[in-house]
């Protein structure tokens, strides 16, 4: 009789034909994400990886390995390309990194939607969809080109095209999702409108995603423009008209104060040192009320460029907006840090001018105009921040909230402590109790559940 | 030697090739169009006519009778097919009626953008630019199937997908326009972005436009809907939400409260008697997220429309909406007249709902939810009076403004007077002085010019 296997050598015999990731580099490389932008994160997370990682070709392969899982007690952690900020794809107790990106064919699209399995690409998926019925993804975050599906739903916000359409859990954005129950018999699910949300944004923890049905857009030849100021009054207050504008119709407006640009060196030709500046894409149509509005706020476009220029060189400055002006500027400084913030609609500029006041150079501004969920236009920021202390970084996000600016703290890896701020309401719970009862999927992510299921 | 011969004669005289109107009862019919729906405009406007009408098919035809009118100094009231409410083509001083619906040909639809001849019908203008480029209006009157493009432009607001692009003056709606000056060398012009707004809702009195060129958006197969209410909050509520919601694609947004489904005849077997009710236009992939909405404010779904049944029907609940409410309910109540209110957004409930209070039933609320030229959500109405007498019209009206509610009057003939609210900029009569030096277009209808030319 031989001596018991561990569990992770027993599902690789029993499920020989899964497409095993064996190599050690390569599984702690899939137990990463971009959770290294908190220096908080980075320290506490150090070290931790999965026992082995795993790429599911199909729905067959994913219901035996969760099966068996399930037996075996064995925690799985999903990820799909590992762009998330929150340590969603590192394993906090070992176990299986399940890897989506290979679970990623397309569906269909129609009547204004478009459905495809968790895996896929965002770009890929909007490629799709435009081909089969003219449409475009209603939100996506800066990471698009290499971000899943799955992995937008289960740890991202929305970004740009949320000026129009607000956050990804807005009502009408997510039409539904087909989940499996991490159980020795799996079933599978389909959840639809606000019940499929209950698995947004919960870093993959009450529910493995299967396939994502998305209410889109129609697409829109896009043009890019930077549009560069002297003064900071001046940008904040020309992306504000640009977002609030009814007939100027956009998909990004985002607003860096200086020193911000700088650090956007691939783009420095367009950037005069130490400007400000707001990044656009807008509709061919609103180019001439755009540089209405620009000439009244006393801007200068800088950078102008057209669909089919972007198309051409594949190179566009949406990957300059949201946390990838957070990752060009590490680039320059490696001691950086971020925060997310959101601001009061109606108080924004206020708010944002007070923040500026208050902790510049410090803390560097750079703000995304966004409908909110309530459907009012505000800006959230995502703000540079330069670290010296993890005390003083609470402090920082301390004033914010003191003077009413809402901190979803990028800076915590447990579900509870991030935007949820605070308790997950019973209907989360209800979701994993029915979809995650043994509590496998990334157990240590929510707090409730760490010590058993909660009432 | 003849009798010198009065300059209508003169006119049909000397372009005998021109398609002149000289039927007196058409002639009659040319001179009106729907004012009638205010008591005061058909008292005052009675019996005003135009000396003859002419119906031009190309610019050169325009431009002869322009130039000779401006030599024998004939008033010129332009006019489009007569949808307007605010006497716009009725002639205050006899002359010519110019009858633009005959010079109506699509241009181009490009980039965005649309361009036809001013007296296209705007349903023809949006199939062109449907097939052209799967683009529709940005926003239109429900008398879409019949008002022309300078008619909107001249005497219209916006309307049917105003909730998304705000008025047709927001800036980026309005791309520019062609006018012709009316002087003895009639000069042709083209007027970009604001400066072309010069021209829009001064009801033909500042310029003659010949062209239109318009921003677009994207089509949208628009389905159909009415969602009944035992209660008026609720449907208001109702309204409300799915107006501000993001994630909710839709083009039309009306709420009737009781009585005002009671006149809807045709649409009786989907409207219980006494009921409250929205009138809805949304993308097919919203209807699940309308549904919701109309769960949560205890709504009944009672009509659902397909796009593809609308086409084949060619029936559509658009044409109960904006002042074609007004319109069916005049079948059942010939005393009825009307308002033209809107509200500040954010007070805009508080505010409907203390109008409701103070003046149902003689006043019956008819709202519309729009984005406002801010870009903020809020609603107007076209509230249904039941006329008494000509004083009580104007003590509504001033109880609504000693309430903070604007009046935009439309039972007034003079510019100045309605939406104007006083006076008109100095930029306008600057347009005017460019294009009708010799106040030749209906003049009467701009008080300034009434008495000779204005500083």
């Amino acid at each position: 009789m031989n001596a018991p296997t561990h569990p992770i050598e027993q599902l690789q015999i029993a499920l020989p034909d899964l497409d095993w990731v064996t190599d050690t580099n390569r599984i702690a490389r899939l137990s990463q994400d971009f959770s290294w932008f908190s220096p908080v994160l980075k320290r506490q997370l150090t070290g931790k990886t999965a026992d082995c990682a795993v790429r599911p070709r199909n729905e067959d392969e994913i219901k035996r390995l969760v099966s068996l899982c399930a037996r075996l007690r064995v925690p799985i952690t999903i990820r799909g390309t590992g762009t998330g900020n929150y340590g969603q794809s590192v394993p906090l107790q070992g176990g299986v990194v399940l890897d989506m990106s290979g679970f990623n064919q397309f569906l269909w699209a129609r009547n204004g939607a478009g459905r495809a399995q968790a895996g896929m690409r965002l770009s890929e998926f909007e490629k799709e969809a435009r081909n089969e019925i003219g449409m475009e993804l209603r939100c996506m975050p800066s990471t698009y080109r290499s971000a899943t599906l799955g992995g937008l739903f289960g740890g991202g916000f929305g970004g740009v095209g949320s000026i129009n359409y607000g956050p990804l859990g807005a009502r009408g954005n997510v039409l539904g999702v087909k989940a499996i129950t991490i159980e020795e018999e799996p079933k599978i699910v389909e959840l639809r409108g606000p019940e499929a949300l209950m698995m947004h944004h919960m870093w993959g923890t009450n529910g493995l995603v299967l396939e994502l049905e998305l209410a889109l857009a129609p697409a829109v030849p896009w043009q890019e423009h930077l549009v560069v100021f002297d003064s900071f009054d001046d940008a904040l207050e020309f992306g504000n008209a640009v977002a609030l504008a009814p007939g100027i119709v956009k998909r990004e407006v985002a607003f860096f104060a200086a020193p911000v640009p700088d650090y956007l060196k691939q783009l420095a030709e367009h950037l005069r040192p130490g400007c400000h500046a707001v990044l656009l894409a807008i509709a061919p149509e609103s180019e001439p009320a755009m540089l209405e509005l620009s000439a009244q706020w006393r801007g200068w476009v800088s950078y102008s460029k057209s669909a089919e220029e972007i198309a051409r060189t594949n190179r566009t400055l949406l990957e300059y907006t949201w946390n990838h002006t957070t990752l060009v500027a590490f680039k320059t400084d490696k001691t950086i840090t971020y925060l997310q913030s959101a601001f009061i609609a109606g108080q924004h500029l206020e708010q944002v001018r007070r923040m500026e006041k208050l902790l510049a150079p410090e803390v560097q501004m750079h703000c995304e105009f966004i409908r909110n969920m309530d459907g009012l236009v505000t800006c959230t920021a995502l703000q540079i921040v330069k670290f010296t202390t993890e005390e003083r970084l609470q402090e920082i996000m301390q004033i914010h909230r003191d003077n009413g600016v809402r901190i979803n703290d990028p800076h915590v890896f447990v579900v509870e402590d991030g935007k949820a701020g605070g308790l997950l309401p019973p209907a989360s719970h209800q979701i994993k109790r029915r979809f995650d009862p043994l509590n496998l999927l990334n157990p240590g992510k929510v707090r409730a559940w760490t010590d058993g299921v909660p009432d």
